[in-house]
């Protein structure tokens, strides 16, 4: 008996990281290339698997816009960027055409909720959610054992929010819609306000509360929606020294028990820290199998 | 053959109505019973199908918060609600004891829709959502052609929203958010603001603006969680004359066209009216069976 060999694929803005397991103990080969031209890129991500012999399936865990409409023509294609040169990419059909093998596409964020779900903190999780706090915010949900999708992947870091009443002037970095989420409380918008990441700033700052309160809004809003039994945080940010806390006791008390579950509860950083993008690609392509 | 007679029960705080079916286009048979004390009003019900011979199963979409975990000892029981003598009453167990036939529960919005999913406006959409905006906002989703929990149901007229710069005063109606969705749009938080139901201020009022700024953040916050195909907007404050074009216009604005649908392809108003709660009750009824 053969065992199969998955190809896994998380591509971002700066680099592609892939990889080459048999299951998730077993990520036995990596590389990161960086994220120049789509053709450069993409060339040297199918020599590197064409070069490790036939592939039971690839999973890409990837930066969006992607289309994941079957149905459509573009259908794994990058969409609308402000990355340059990457707008109408097509990212899946270089990779079936040279490795001739099933290819899964999602957002990197569902395929990081995903690997939770299956190995993570959001085992035996009906509902779940995952986000990534940093560059950008984005969120991914598993229901019931599969990926959240609509018309197109959700891009959660887009939801609103109320100000907290010591941030009223900043008028937010997110190019669309000024003062949502990503545009208060993703890395870029932190340093926009205070010069600083978060983490570089002392203790006693008050952006600490200010991106708490905006997170713990985040999750409030969560379990209205979905009621989840887990919401794990991750990305830069959430590396910030007592976040996790400071978001955990605003939860709690902006949804004064009103929820099933308590914020500190269901409230955690990832199970599988900064392997959770490659192992949601790697659980991508074990599901194309099927 | 025979064709399966389901039972329909949507059961609200101020009345129970109950219905019997055979199928959307035949329900021939509906009562209204006044929610009075549950021993009252649930005997009723019961009394009333066991008269109306045997039931393939019966649906029942209830107010909330009740319990759906099939694990729970009390699965089925209404639980901590604000409404005299209903917390911790069972409302499936009669009906199970009663009538000798499968019970479904679920909640009114999961039901309606459910009921929209199957045989209204969100025919063929892989996500849809359902609101009502009256005397309390709620919501619920179907994904994937099955309804959304996780370790409860959704309480979606919770989730919390930028305030309208000509409405930062109002504290908001909700006794455990304030300013939630619900304390600010519902229609007891428009009389506590303005004395008046929406549909009964003038169309130049400030107020048509105010909640259409809310529920616009409704929607594009939906955008961003779930891509849905199709977000209903039902419930009394809905009737308000031109409040969904004003809702369409004021998300449009706010979207800023990130999102893959336009707010006025997707939001619209309930497909079955007023009959979405009872025929929820049938979606439920029917899946009840298998």
């Amino acid at each position: 008996m053969t065992i199969p060999m998955y190809g896994l694929v998380e591509a971002g803005g700066t680099k592609f990281v892939l990889g080459i397991a048999s299951g998730k103990d077993d990520v036995h080969e990596t590389v990161r290339i960086p994220t120049t031209t789509p053709d450069e890129t993409i060339g040297a991500m199918v020599d590197w698997f064409s070069a490790r012999g036939p592939l039971a399936a690839v999973g890409v865990a990837s930066f969006g816009p992607i289309d994941l409409d079957p149905a459509s023509a573009r259908y794994g294609y990058i969409t609308e960027t402000p990355k340059p040169h990457w707008s109408g990419t097509d990212l899946v059909g270089p990779l079936k055409v040279g490795l001739k093998c099933p290819v899964a596409l999602d957002t990197d964020v569902n395929a990081a909720a995903l690997a939770e779900y299956l190995w993570g903190v959001a085992q035996g999780c009906r509902t779940s959610l995952y986000f990534t706090i940093g560059t950008g915010i984005g969120g991914g949900a598993v229901i019931e054992g599969k990926t959240l999708r609509g018309l197109s992947h959700p891009e959660m870091g887009h939801i609103r929010l109320t100000r907290h009443p010591n941030d009223l002037e900043f008028a937010g970095t997110c190019p669309f819609h000024g003062d949502c989420l990503e545009g208060l409380a993703s890395g870029p918008a932190i340093i926009a306000r205070w010069g600083k990441s978060l983490s570089d700033l002392p203790a006693d700052h008050e952006a600490h509360d200010i991106i708490a309160h905006y997170l713990a809004q985040l999750v409030v809003s969560m379990q209205a929606v979905f009621e989840p039994g887990r919401i794990s945080l991750g990305g830069g940010v959430m590396g910030t020294a007592g976040l996790i806390d400071r978001v955990h006791n605003m939860a709690a008390r902006l949804g004064a028990g009103y929820f099933k579950s308590c914020a500190e509860d269901i409230v955690t950083l990832p199970g599988l820290g900064d392997r959770s993008g490659l192992l949601g690609a790697l659980a991508l392509a074990m599901g194309a199998e099927s």
